[in-house]
């Protein structure tokens, strides 16, 4: 059996190479440093999932025109961003098994390839000539920017709570996930009920994406996820699947698990410890459960849209988003 | 006589009382960490000339709405974003004479309240419900990244020219006093040739404003600047007294300056022969000049507008920006 990823691949060829293309042409860098720093995080094996949602979206809701891809484009210039910008925050060295861009070009070009993608992902919004395009765009700005302070501030916490967590991922990740939907039925000119399902869909995939993404660093191999494994613990970050094992573990363990937490240079040996803590306090299998639960919610939100080839690639994103593997 | 600044500052009083409360009612800080790193490069004694343009551009066009302190937050805000980063960028370690928020807070707080700071603006601007004024403060912002990133490759090359340095603090500096002026006619829904007009005044005004900050780093003591004398130089930024110089001068001397601006340790009698070259070989008087030029051309361009008060506070403003001290 064909795995999820590429079957989704294979039905999104046209609109994956129309992405790659938008990128591209889109980017007018001007100075080698831009193309280069911009290139490293933008050409890098993403998977696209922003934009091609846009796209999807926008064809659910009817859009036929030809100007989807460049709008598309919007979205992955402003995960590139957020991501340029938390590398630096997060001092981590690998993403997608590559140098982060700062330990090359330097944390001083990461700081501002990363506002020139956000201004270029700006001027692409302005392009769309709709007050609420731009609207959509500037609150999701300043929530991803509020999730990255807050996640900051709370760094290394064992207190966080799971309410806060929740706070966190949703204007990190969840809040530009739902905004790359809910673009796409604006600029298709749908009504209020397709926005707000699609804007639904986008927040509870955006969810259950950083819920799996915070399970695969307890889960998954070094090589597989393309950075150091305990990377998010190495950075003081406190995910569920840690943060519901210190609520559930006794008071023997929750020491325990409170001392390979705040020791960053942990070995090897504890960090089999910890993860052992995690599964058998259920902290995985509750994220897991979690991840489930906001899937569920994001096909029962397109529940409002008749079966079409394009319905059926948005389930079977909010399915990948579950079950992948890195 | 009392001394222009004071004049300005009398003329302004309102306006300025009434900027401090729109930047303080619109930070919407949420979280500490927001609030002390904003708000340590938000009041630590800004001139608040962009605000301040934006008010009288608006009045001078016929605007009597009282929206327009809050929309002058925006240049503010954009102003303090840029700061944050180019600190960060500069490695400075003091901006009017109060260490650098990023030595305070770290450089991660520092990128992500300059994301959160550049996310407010937006999110003020879109209230105007003005897609002119969105198309603006976009263009700007990516204006504005382009020319950190322009000055920051060509750090440290004696072969910089004067048409370089130019372009570098038109992006960099001008462009968003500029919009300011032009965001003040737009509010005040002003025809196109007042818009153009008050364009204008702001962008010579912005580029005399950046040389004669230039200058002050070869005339100014450092208690006046409130950070350390030849920081410039030492971040490996030429500006038109040295480009002009090192142009002007003999092989020989050029050799001699060339090696001052190249090893960044300098001495302070180093730098002292330095700045007596740049004196000698023309390169303060010929920045004066252009400057005064620039400050000439902003003047010219209120040509269209009635004698009134407000008309002779923004002049008053431009002879401020060419005879400052700080």
């Amino acid at each position: 059996m064909r795995n999820i990823k590429q079957e989704i691949i294979a039905k999104a060829k046209n609109d994956l190479e129309g992405i790659e293309t938008a990128l591209r042409e889109n980017l007018n860098p001007h100075l080698d440093l831009i193309r280069e720093t911009a290139g490293h995080i933008l050409f890098s094996g993403g998977k696209r999932l922003r934009p091609l949602l846009m796209l999807l979206s926008a064809r659910l809701c009817g859009y036929t025109g030809n100007e989807d891809k460049n709008f598309s484009a919007i979205f992955e210039y402003l995960h590139a961003a957020s991501l340029l910008h938390d590398d630096i925050v997060d001092g981590a060295a690998l993403r997608r098994g590559k140098p982060v861009a700062h330990s090359i070009w330097g944390s001083t070009a990461a700081v501002l390839v990363g506002d020139f993608l956000l201004a270029r992902s700006l001027s692409l919004a302005v392009k769309a000539r709709n007050m609420k395009v731009i609207e959509v765009i500037s609150e999701i700005t300043e929530q991803m920017s509020r999730g990255e302070l807050h996640q900051l501030v709370r760094k290394g916490d064992t207190d966080l709570s799971e309410a806060e967590y929740m706070e966190i991922i949703r204007c990190k990740t969840a809040v530009l996930i739902s905004a790359a939907c809910r673009v796409g039925s604006l600029i298709a000119g749908a009504g209020e009920p397709e926005e707000a399902a699609l804007a639904e869909y986008g927040l509870n995939m955006g969810i259950a994406f950083q819920m799996a993404d915070d399970l695969l660093d307890y889960t998954a191999d070094s090589k597989t996820l393309g950075k150091e494994v305990g990377a998010d613990l190495k950075e003081g970050k406190l995910t569920l699947p840690v943060i519901y094992s210190l609520k559930a573990a006794d008071p023997e363990t929750r020491v325990r698990m409170t001392e390979i937490i705040k020791n960053k240079n942990f070995s090897v040996q504890s960090f089999e410890t910890l993860v052992n803590i995690l599964k058998s306090h259920g902290g995985i299998k509750y994220t897991e459960q979690k991840a489930a639960e906001h899937i569920s919610g994001a096909k029962a939100a397109l529940s409002i849209f008749d079966k079409s080839k394009t319905k059926e690639i948005l389930l079977h994103i909010a399915d990948y988003a579950l079950k992948r593997k890195m």
